[in-house]
């Protein structure tokens, strides 16, 4: 039986070269050879653990199962991960099935699959054409990245007329700026240094805030909606007062920790906290149509797609170096 | 210059009784003979400030200034308290004046006027007609308590449709099982014990869960928009559960502390945490002849509005004991 490679963590958060043995396809899988995978930060925080990363892939089918209906040999397409969702529940019959309470989470749906790999077989339903407009290295950071942030903006009803905050320059961060700001809103940026000014200015900010040793923010316009993609919170005390009465918080960072915020002010500033995570699929759809409309792309640091490859990128991104999302490239 | 009573907080946390002179009506002022206040926990919170207290109030026009258009002397009249919004904000000119960036807050809007009184001026666009179907003593909680509960469900959309849980029995408490059960939606109350059961299910809720001394909460339906009229907060790792995905929790305590949720389970179940003051008054409207159309009615203590009984009022609270809401009313 022929197999193919998957990069796993490790119980010492080593990366791992393994062999999966090709399943025949079943149903609507779908067998693709992967030409790049994006590196989220979600891959560092199950490094320790025995299963394949990556889920930020775009590449080539090679072969089809007997149910597949709309791809065929030779398309180009993306994909996260399969969710499992179970398609009966209200969120799966009303365009949320990433909420769907089946969906098994991240890391959890297949052990053996991932876009850290040379292959991957994936149903049909959980992959997506990509557009001509978009590299196969430029489309893959979206698959998770970009439907976040897309997802957050789009779902939640952001309006072209709002001010919209982006907390940190990353991977979600520099797609978030474009994304609002090609949807119409004024995006103000909010990080450490000024480091990263002219970028995010270029990228389609229209103020920046550094924060670093301050105690107090100023903009220029309250924020409507806050997106925060920074590795922690921030002191919110400092925040409150820079957003609009009833404006909304997407805290995007990934904690396990609990979430705070001061209790009166978010009730009297009639504040909405929003947890939010990618997108269902009829949301991501529209979500690469937008990005190759309008020319949205990561920028990217390519990286080998092998062991050290993928090390190396790891280590860049945990130093804060990673300028803005890895993208790790089959040699 | 003729003078009123009312009733004040000061710094040992007494209640004073002191005098303010009448004023002059003045543009859309009222003068309101107070027959009724409702007794809310904001007050409690203020006993130790040197100012006057109540925010639920009935009475009768006694007294019209030269731009009143629609009240009359004799109008039964009901208001909770005169914000100040600014009335050219985005906020006030959209129907959400109590989320004015200039409005002044409970307490700060005007410190010699309150319900705890025998008297008080306001103008006329803070002031409500009361409905026939509502006593005074009736209609005086629900002008803050009330309000606020019904705020929550009707101004974030809640659907006819969805499970709604109240947490906790008291003021709100009660209040809110009513207004979502006569908006026929299919409610569940979650309380330290038994002991409020019977009444619960009696005011409209379909299920009752006693949560003291569990590790897991059952529920026969997961939890659609769950208001937390409570003191303090619940054990979130318990509620998260027992929430449906997408759920909108409404945390309505009055806390100086920070709001505490489990962070990834937030985001992953879609949650929304949503900030909610009491109604702006087009809502508010809707809430009196909501309340009339279908017979809701607090369940009252009374106590005499007098410096003895606003103590006693205020210790029956304090102690747990009040079944559902004080009521004070002139001798």
């Amino acid at each position: 039986m022929p197999s193919f490679t998957v990069y796993k963590g490790s119980k010492d958060s080593k990366i791992v070269k393994s062999q999966t043995s090709k399943p025949d396809l079943k149903d609507d899988q779908v067998l693709i050879k992967v030409t790049a995978s994006g590196l989220c930060g979600t891959d560092q925080h199950y490094k320790g653990a025995d299963m394949a990363l990556g889920h930020e892939g775009a590449g080539l089918v090679e072969d089809i199962g007997p149910n597949v209906k709309d791809l065929k040999k030779g398309d180009r397409v993306g994909w996260g991960y399969e969710h499992n969702s179970c398609g009966r529940c209200e969120q799966c019959l009303t365009g949320r099935e990433t909420y769907c309470p089946e969906r098994e989470m991240y890391g959890m749906a297949n052990l053996d699959q991932g876009s850290f790999a040379s292959h991957a077989v994936w149903r049909e339903a959980f992959v997506f054409k990509l557009p001509d407009e978009l590299s196969d290295a430029e489309a893959a950071p979206l698959m998770c990245g970009g439907a976040t942030v897309f997802n957050a903006l789009y779902t939640y009803n952001i309006k072209p007329t709002d001010r919209v905050g982006v907390m940190g320059v990353g991977g979600l961060g520099h797609l978030a700026i474009q994304f609002a700001a090609k949807m119409g809103c004024d995006v103000v940026v909010f990080s450490g240094s000024d480091s990263k000014k002219e970028e995010a200015m270029k990228l389609g900010a229209k103020e920046f805030v550094a924060m670093k040793g301050k105690s107090e923010l100023e903009v220029s316009r309250p924020v409507d909606a806050l997106l925060v993609t920074t590795s922690a919170n921030p002191d919110w005390k400092m925040i409150m007062p820079v957003l609009a009465p009833n404006a909304i918080i997407f805290p995007m960072t990934v904690s396990f920790d609990n979430f705070e915020i001061p209790h009166l002010a978010m009730i009297q500033q009639g504040i909405t906290v929003q947890g939010s995570v990618v997108a269902a699929r009829a949301v991501h759809r529209k979500m690469l149509a937008f990005a190759a409309l309008h020319g949205i792309k990561p920028i990217i640091m390519e990286f080998p797609l092998t062991q050290d490859g993928i090390e190396d990128a790891m280590k860049t991104l945990e130093e804060g170096k990673m300028r803005y999302r890895g993208v790790l490239r089959p040699q």
